[in-house]
């Protein structure tokens, strides 16, 4: 591992609404103490998982507040500021700055198919107008864009681009990184289902949604990697295997809220148009948090 | 062929930027003029081809009621309303509605991968809110969900679901449309260089930002159509491929303003992290347009 | 279209097998003469509709005289000889050349995945061995390597690679041989659902099984497109779409031998793995049959 | 781990031929006693790596006699025996049996896609036919069907169907495998730059060829999973990982052909269409080599 800021386990709250469709700022606030008090080693809002991209710039700054407030310096806060445009971007990242936030994390959403130059350069520019490090985000699956280990690399150049989060979901991806940049440069998983095989190839960190349902199986998983204890490790992984395959398939805002839900904590509602879990997912994944626990 | 408002050859405006990285309104007017005195049997602003997703919200609203304004009347205006939240989307469909449009057009953006129940619940909370109609989109390229033609199907349900853009680039999905829906429905071809194929296949319409650049060309290619003049359609269709290719391969936006300089015309600016053709590119463009004029 | 040997519907046979798994040649010699009875313009014995990688070296020699006797030069015959080592596929070649086959079809069968210039090699020492033409064929979901029109374009430089046989799938890979090699070289459709799009687009002919199953309704498309009359071939083209579709999903050899027995024609058995039908996509076929017929 | 005949590394030897394109069995046998020399803890003939399906029957069966003979029971023997049809792989499956062999390796080869009923059914009768145990192997890029989990699942109720080999390259497959089968079914990791994954998600064993160049790296990192010391393992794996991605990437015959030239050992000659390495795939392999030793 190496001598980075964020490490271990870095938590993703949901963004909760209430019945009319605001953000339930009150609410976030206290999903975000319980993960703080569950151990999470790091805080990330308005990630994937805290649906950033369905809101409006004044949530988006809200959710921001709340959670460096909240949080308080107990351990750092990566905040997400991905935006279509460079200008929306740069906005953001530099309001979660002055607000406080430890590091943003950068995905390069995609609508036109981005050049690798138009990449490169949308993170240099948004990287002139910040002191705080970036960590640049590849995940296909949700930003659109696939981006080459080669222009991860490309990027690592720009000084305070310091952190990858790798959730394309193959670990050799992780492997070439790696290889590639050598064991100073941090990277982080964002792949629920690879933890195990992320943290076997080196990862500095595994940033999860699952903290919200399965804090402690998380932290037994990291733990077991840190005391280099391989048997336990694969143990402990494959007793959360089944909810980190559920959460990843049905989408992680639906399924975190429906698990906090069944875990009699109260996770308020989604935006559409994402909808609910249907009642036979809420059933099964009713029965999977009763194997896990 | 059948009865529908929209027929012939769809014409897609860009949205063209000042060098502060404004939308240059008087601009736009401009050059959607120049669509309308070159024939274009309807005009479509804010797709794709006008980037509507990396434009503000009073962006959006202001290119709205220019195209309305500028073509007064004079060909249908379908207006690209779509927005990752179904507020949103309602919010700007009436916008357009009561402005003027003829009707809209919708993807679903997708940041969370959609089950086909969300997508159908956003089109139908949508539809519910207006009176004008829905042209259903579909391209997973930019989109980044692929409708499935059963779930095409089963939007065309809904009442004012009426069209259906496909972009898949699939020539097949065309050939199921038809059979499937029968010729009463109508569907268009969003995909440049399968317009001889979609016209084959009995497409109502091309949707297209090349007829910014080739007019003359995409006119003869549907009169050989509705003259059912295979052979000449042939010809003509050829003559044009390269430059579909083109442009479809580098970006409209970006290849559209690139085409539109080299004519002479003036185009404005792109919005970063979109950035002008390589040196190259617009180049090969210069040699290929010198070819196909 | 072009000056070539073999042009509109070539007809692919099924190799038909007795009880005992032995090919059944008198039977396949009777499948054949009604190919040709019922006009096709060509014949091509030994195909992946033969089931050409599950023969034996004899099993191929006798269906190939067997073919070459029966059609006895009324229509051109083109013989499959594709084989995994460069060595046996000019074995087959050879054999088939010297028993008077018109030309022999070669696809580059892969288990590892060859390289552009082993893929060339290839075809370049088979092609030095023999006098008649080559068709080469591209179909990556039977043969596992996808040529690039790019290698295609290059296969055509050798002398007697005269032909390209499409199966992609993708009509803009017909669109790109077109347009990169000009309309005196013949390229011929392989993908039945595609079989409008490619003959809009130029092909010289149609490579089917559906033949043996509806062969007036594969006529009734050639001839309208002959006769430059779009909206005919249009018509024609949806009446057989559907079963198009059903006998690719299915597998040709199992969807044709089916449609053989269900329209009263012996046809054998398959040899194994290869199996029937299943009882419900045996009925789909009957009804898709009594719809089309 | 789990009690099975197979655990550790599996070596693949090549399958070297002369310069007349024949095989050469007693270079065959050199290069068999190497691996075994090595500490090779299974050898497996007529692999991918052995070239199997470019080779004709009777050169199947003396590869088969050949290594059984040199391995003289030091070590368990799999023997690869798939082919395209049912009754080869049961004739080659019994071959292999009488001479001697530990079990037999079956890849469900394709051209036409099978259905997953074809596939069990493929396997039900050649194992019907067996009394040694049959390993099932997944590799889609070589065999061109993608077994699902769910596939894998039902052969493993066929009695003697005892282990599985994972060769998509994708070790969320391997966790799935070892989550639904359980501790007591033996699976085998065949993708080279996935070994520390595949230990790390308690893979019994490496089917590999990496094992002719570089045995020793190999055999430390297996030791370091038998120690449960994820450290060592991480380091050593790293050791070896360009090599492993640069022999997959190029394919194994040719890579492995090269770099036991490049170690001083003779190794024969390749089959056509399989062309040796290039002049800079050479020169690069030469490097890696002096870096990994």
């Amino acid at each position: 591992m190496n001598n980075t800021t964020f490490k271990g386990i870095i938590a993703y709250p949901i963004t909760p609404f209430d019945q009319n469709g605001q953000v339930d700022t009150p609410l976030f606030k206290t999903l975000t103490e319980r993960l703080i008090q569950s151990g999470a080693h790091g805080i990330a809002p308005l990630g994937s998982t805290g649906v950033l991209p369905y809101l409006r710039d004044e949530e988006k700054e809200a959710v921001t507040t709340a959670a460096i407030a909240q949080v308080n310096g107990r351990v750092p806060v990566l905040v997400g500021v991905s935006n279509l445009t460079t200008e929306r971007t740069i906005y953001h990242a530099r309001f979660a700055e002055k607000a406080g936030a430890t590091a943003v994390m950068i995905i390069p959403m995609s609508y036109w198919k981005l050049t690798e130059d138009e990449i490169f350069h949308h993170y240099e520019q948004v990287a002139s107008q910040l002191s705080i490090p970036i960590m640049a985000y590849n995940n296909p699956a949700t930003g659109g864009i696939d981006m080459s280990p080669a222009l991860l690399k490309r990027l690592l150049r720009i000084p305070n681009v310091t952190m990858i989060k790798e959730s394309s979901g193959d670990i050799q991806r992780m492997h070439f990184l790696r290889s590639a940049l050598g064991e100073e440069t941090a990277f982080y998983n964002g792949s629920n289902p690879l933890a195990l095989g992320a943290f076997a190839a080196g990862a500095s960190g595994w940033c999860t949604a699952a903290f919200n349902l399965i804090p402690a199986l998380n932290q037994q998983l990291y733990d077991a990697v840190c005391n280099n204890d391989l048997a336990t490790a694969r143990t402990v992984f494959y007793q959360q295997f089944e909810l980190l395959q559920f959460i990843v398939a049905k989408g992680l805002p639906a399924a975190i809220q429906a698990g906090l839900k069944i875990q009699g904590i109260e996770s308020g509602y989604l935006r559409s148009p994402l909808q609910p879990l249907t009642e036979a997912d809420y059933q099964q994944l009713s029965e999977i948090l009763a194997r896990v626990n």
